[in-house]
């Protein structure tokens, strides 16, 4: 548990009756207007606006994030919608909750193996990438673990996302120790277990948060940000195009006929 | 209910081995790098990009929503991840829970207001404004009920982001009947109660949804995309400068006072 | 908004280093042992315990609303369960969020029909409850607005629970005004109707809570407080034997054929 | 990822239109007015009805999760039910959101700890458990981690709970090499450390869960249904007594006074 404090305090913003302050900045004269969404997310992570080659690679890895069709927090915040549309924040809410380990937390993996395998005051000073990434394969597999971020059951034997990604970055100035070594990562992985192992888009999102220095704890917030944002272009065409009550008709029909008195 | 339906349908995207297509674009060739994260919510809500006007308007109106400082979402974020810090978006979805009625609602709310006194199909035809602000505001004294997106406790006389962004809505040509209609709305209910009654600023988006003619069922969404991007920031000062465990105590320890065995 | 006050008060319950207390009750000699789950959840709404009839009835209730099979919110679970598995309290947090006006609002809506129809100091005083029956019909055929708490797709032309719970009710001493005007409000709306209308199960809890007088506002919550015992049960048989993913992905890959670049 | 399968199943139950089955009962004859909501809770995790002893202590083990007082969980629900009083449910779904690893969590760690030391199949064979509980206190003091379920901020030098817990336990056939292990390693624990380390309540449910046999990934599903029916109290209080407003109020107060632009 935190210490005990005199004072409770935050360097996020504040406001008084003509005045809205964020992070340091006017919010109706200096960011209104002047700044995209995905610049505004930059600054609450980092407190300050993204330059302009940060911004362009910053919104491209939230917007990579948005959507990617009919996942299962779609189905949950479409089926809780369908229960409660009087509470389209809750179904929001309710699709957020299922974003943990196994799907979103492979990007905050994929920065986590990064940073401890090159901590950050090491990036860039050259070190021998090939010989970490080695080590980083064979921890791996004599523990093993899956490497986060190589793999995807659909698309093979590339993520179209990872090259375009690894592309803006390059083009914007952040393409550097880290992307190279998920990059060899892969190429080990790959030559170690004889299978294809496409960097996917959430390894490429990893090694690009390095480059950046995001604090890995608040990596899969990026996530969770974007993914809300996809979830209400889900909520409304539920509220068009309805598949949460034909999906759950199904299942009742189905679980009946397998479970139910009459089961074979 | 809705019917049953044969085959589940939507058309928000696609994705096969090599291709990821969003809203009928190619994801990494047509919008990474093209978009930023306020134009892909845009798109997500419409189905299509905006175009540079819409996006200048629209990123306004989202990045307004991400953050005002402490509130109550921004609490139970806190709250909720110094007791899970293992679901970061646990924490995110607690904090959207409560964006109901109560805040956010405001924004759907004058809306509402305006669609109803003001259909889609009738604005920009010369429509007597004067009068129809009138009627809603006679309606609203007649019925008790206050007037959606009017009114702050802390901005007065004036809401700083009302101006800024009916601003960026004229410039960018979204000014029209329904900004000049909660204009009208505004100086009826002052005039009629004697009371400061600023728009603020989700009247103020309120208004300039409507001149997008976003359907109104989808607003409340709007703060909500937004929000989870400013609790995302909260989260992160939390880890760093942490006020839940303070909060908590200081309760605690006045509710034993106060209600505990020893209470005066 | 609530009105600033001195002092954070609360009745619930407080605790010192050797005793904890709820709703004035030693909870280790005076509760453990001597209440079971329905009754500690009674004296959560109450502040008092239940006599033995009244913990018949309400445990009856209770255990009722737990279980339903396969709702939307055991699917909400289970998906959520799926993604996140390290967070067993944000898949059944997930599945509660869905327990709004469509399902489990209609045991609030019917309790608040008969409330309104029935004040809580006219009950048992020889209303005609025949002549209110029909008025509340009326009302609502003359709104077009069903009637909550008839009607089951499934459970025709008797939902099998109600039978029972108004047997149980009636042998504990709960089956007074309320109950009687449900029956003959059901018999009403079926004669104007000439269709099966049975009371459900939430009709029934409904009349019965308000036999207790529970406050309407509240009563929704003994749903959600049962279905999160239910919700428990559906994330451990999902583990055993899962159901998310594969309806996941039958959904993915029937969007893909209706929806994906080779629809027909 | 699970396998794919051709059909999906469930043991829970299922219901047609004249019948309701609930793990194999008939849910209105043969468990409505028979089980109470605690015995219907076991039902979900384990499949059957509890006999008379089970009944008694899972009850008391349910019960004392229920409730205590002003914890981060009841302050989010109350502080998300003012932004949304339409969503009861969805408050108690954001208050439960954060029963993590740090709170609730300890429960089900001190039964896995006391599964790893002592595994189901060797429980009751006579292990010699002084020095299991050797070996468990020397590993975590090894390896700097704190022994869960030990250990309280306020009640020292004994959680009252606690022994009220064992003694329902032990007069109804559930203290066996669990508990008693339980009571060693705090022995241990306390000796080696020179410090009070009282077992606490979910130390003490731990241990009982493991005389039941239950998975312990299933452990935690405890708190959490028995936080939902306390959540539900305080809501109720929230109404009637609130205090998230004033607590909301006095924060942004005090962060605007040390964080704002007047700060000293």
């Amino acid at each position: 548990m935190p210490k005990r404090k005199d004072k409770l305090t935050s360097n996020i913003g504040w406001s008084i009756s003509d005045q809205i302050n964020v992070h340091g900045l006017d919010l109706p004269s200096e960011i209104l207007g002047h700044v995209n969404l995905g610049d505004m997310a930059f600054m609450q992570v980092t407190g300050r606006r993204p330059d302009p080659a940060e911004s362009v690679v910053f919104n491209a890895i939230a917007v990579t994030l948005v959507e990617h069709g009919i996942t299962p927090s779609a189905l949950v915040a479409r089926l809780t919608y369908m229960g409660a549309p009087e509470s389209l924040q809750a179904a929001v809410a309710a699709g957020l909750c299922g974003l943990g380990t196994v799907f979103v937390g492979s990007m905050e993996g994929a920065s986590r193996m990064l940073y401890a395998a090159l901590p950050r005051d090491q990036a860039g000073q050259g070190a021998d990438l090939g010989a970490i990434a080695d080590d980083v394969v064979s921890d791996h597999v004599a523990a093993g673990r899956i490497v986060p971020g190589l793999g995807h059951p659909v698309h093979k034997p590339v993520d179209p996302r990872t090259p375009r990604l690894f592309q803006i970055a390059a083009e914007n100035g952040k393409s550097g120790d880290y992307v190279r070594l998920m990059q060899l990562i892969q190429e080990k992985a790959e030559a170690q277990s004889g299978r294809q192992l496409p960097i996917n888009a959430t390894g490429a999102i990893g090694a690009i948060c390095c480059e950046f220095g995001f604090p890995q704890e608040i990596i899969r917030g990026f996530g969770v940000m974007a993914r809300a944002i996809g979830l209400v272009g889900h909520i409304l065409e539920e509220t068009r195009d309805p598949m949460a009550y034909e999906i759950w008709q199904r299942t009742e029909e189905e679980i009946l006929a397998s479970s139910g008195p009459d089961r074979g």
